[in-house]
């Protein structure tokens, strides 16, 4: 691969695609009929609790639809275990569960074993993958196309934040509410769209900064978890940084004493309840002597405690939050991948990789 | 606290609590007839549902109750949020639900809150914890004792393992196979004795060797996925070392790409479906030139893949590896903190810890 590159800038495929996401976030606010359609299925199957499954960056989405259907539908939701089912083949009744499977090519193994499981169990299914062809979407009662067409990077951007925005919409229209964060959906497309044509200065120098960090912590509570989890996966992927994702309450309960002043903590901060854990935690990192990143749409509050403030866009709901926050680990991710001589597009070893057994 | 220290050998609290473990354990396995009344207890709740919370170890013995639960009762069980709970104050009815709590203490704040207000939806609560009287004894429906009077050490060993073993007693008792696991369990606290009696001679020259390593990746799939995350956070806390822990398949899935000879990856092992996994992971790994550890109670048979072997002792019960297993990351901890010049027992900053908000 690294062969075939030529003279091509390192990282371009990720990076177009990474622009891309306004795009795909604004067509998505536009399928309200599909959504709308698709809820009415889902309510008659009357599931009282959502089981949510993925692998990666589908695994962070999962993360979120714990509070997108906890927060908007007022459903329990979490994420599930497959090797329960692909390995020990358990023989639960789910008569009573929504299973959403997230895959974006549709073809991962265990992610396909584990929905068609479910099934036989009694579970209404949904697959939400790129490819409405895919085995994933054959063994599934309903499918939600990300409509993102097949993702070239290696390292995903689009097909994740489409996967937030699915489930929020899909959480939304559950609760009757879909028109209301359909065009939230929107208003936070062009948010994202002017963030991205003019992201935070203070990004590149970081990058700069950070050049010889092997490790990181990445905190963040609530919704924005998934963001701490997704901004660790790039920057294992892309940087061969080793980003510790905790909870605020986790970092605050054991692994604070871990931080010396070469141990850079990032914190994404959401302007809601978890804002002071948020205070806290850049508070402990400062007095440790950790270069402290704030991130998030609540970074704003904690000017103060940042060494280093890359403010989100506004989200005009605070459930959306996350599908803005996560650009900034996307781009810093790139830029310090560049940084390092390292190319997202053509990863060391990556063509040793296969479908997962 | 490091002036306090004297001449005491570094790491000599928490390595008396490490070789206390078989102990908690084989006590743990007399406590027969508590055990079968707490499940006949819980049996006339009807739950249907196991929901777990905790943070650190006890979230990763949470990890663990998910096998637990699910293989051994049949019941199907998940790590819950707790911040759906604390910060955002949802309204589930948690009626078909055992809500389960793990604090050493007794007294995180959230952990507690989380408990009551899951009572408050009609949960059937349980606190697991070394506290009797502390406030989370006094918010459950019922309660167990971890038996291991209050932990002094800063990072957790004998509490988590004794979490592991009442999840997997409660569980047997409720699937009426309590006596064979209480002997088991005996079993495994005498086989973990002889194990820590004369632990893998790998063990010291693989600290010596991963003296300036700072990232690391963890990889398990199955009920030792719990044994991973336990032993990144042993490694984090007590030597700073950022080690990432990822199920196998979610490793194959694109982390594997960040592999470089500097990246160490540690594979537990478990002698059952998912060795195949294990063995693939361990391939891809060598590979790339890291250097590959391998513990856990199936390592043996991936001696060929293995840069370094550190087999655990041999679990009379496949469910109980994981209590086994745990202790080569436990004494790798120490031996490799020692080499570092770090005190687990006086971690830096941590005079800065107090209970979290």
């Amino acid at each position: 691969m690294n062969q075939a590159r030529g003279a091509r800038e390192a990282g371009a495929v990720y990076r177009r695609e990474l622009y891309q996401q306004p795009e795909t976030l604004a067509a998505l606010a536009k399928r309200g009929e599909e959504f709308g359609a698709l809820a009415e299925q889902l309510r008659r199957s009357r599931s009282r609790l959502v089981r949510l499954a993925g692998h990666g960056s589908s695994d962070n989405a999962a993360s979120y639809g714990t509070y997108a259907f906890g927060l908007i539908a007022g459903l329990p939701a979490f994420r599930d275990s497959i090797s329960l089912a692909v390995y020990y083949d358990t023989d639960f009744d789910l008569a009573d569960s929504l299973v959403i499977a997230l895959s974006q090519s549709g073809r991962t193994p265990d992610v396909v074993s584990y929905l068609a499981h479910a099934a036989s169990q009694g579970a209404t299914t949904l697959a939400v993958t790129a490819d409405l062809d895919s085995p994933l979407a054959e063994v599934a009662d309903a499918c939600v196309s990300l409509g993102t067409g097949q993702e070239e990077a290696i390292a995903a951007t689009k097909t994740y934040t489409a996967e937030l925005g699915i489930l929020a919409l899909l959480a939304a229209h559950l609760a009757g509410v879909g028109e209301r964060y359909a065009s939230a959906l929107e208003e936070a497309a062009s948010a994202l769209a002017a963030w991205l044509a003019a992201p935070p200065p203070a990004l590149e120098p970081l990058a700069a900064a950070l050049l010889e960090s092997k490790r990181m912590m990445i905190l963040a509570r609530g919704p924005e978890f998934a963001t701490a989890r997704e901004t660790a996966l790039k920057l294992l992927e892309t940087c061969r940084l080793a980003a510790t994702p905790l909870t605020t309450t986790d970092f605050a309960h054991g692994p604070v004493a871990a931080l010396d002043p070469d141990f850079p903590t990032w914190i994404i901060a959401a302007a809601d309840a978890t804002l002071p854990a948020a205070r806290a935690a850049a508070e402990r990192a400062r007095a440790a002597g950790c270069s402290v990143i704030v991130s998030g749409t609540g970074a704003g509050a904690l000017a103060e405690q940042a060494s280093v403030l890359l403010p989100s866009a506004a989200s005009p709901e605070p459930l959306l939050g996350p599908i803005l926050s996560i650009a900034a680990g996307q781009l810093f991710a790139l830029a310090l991948a560049r940084a390092k001589g390292l190319d997202p597009d053509a990863p060391a070893g990556i063509s040793k990789v296969t479908l997962a057994p």
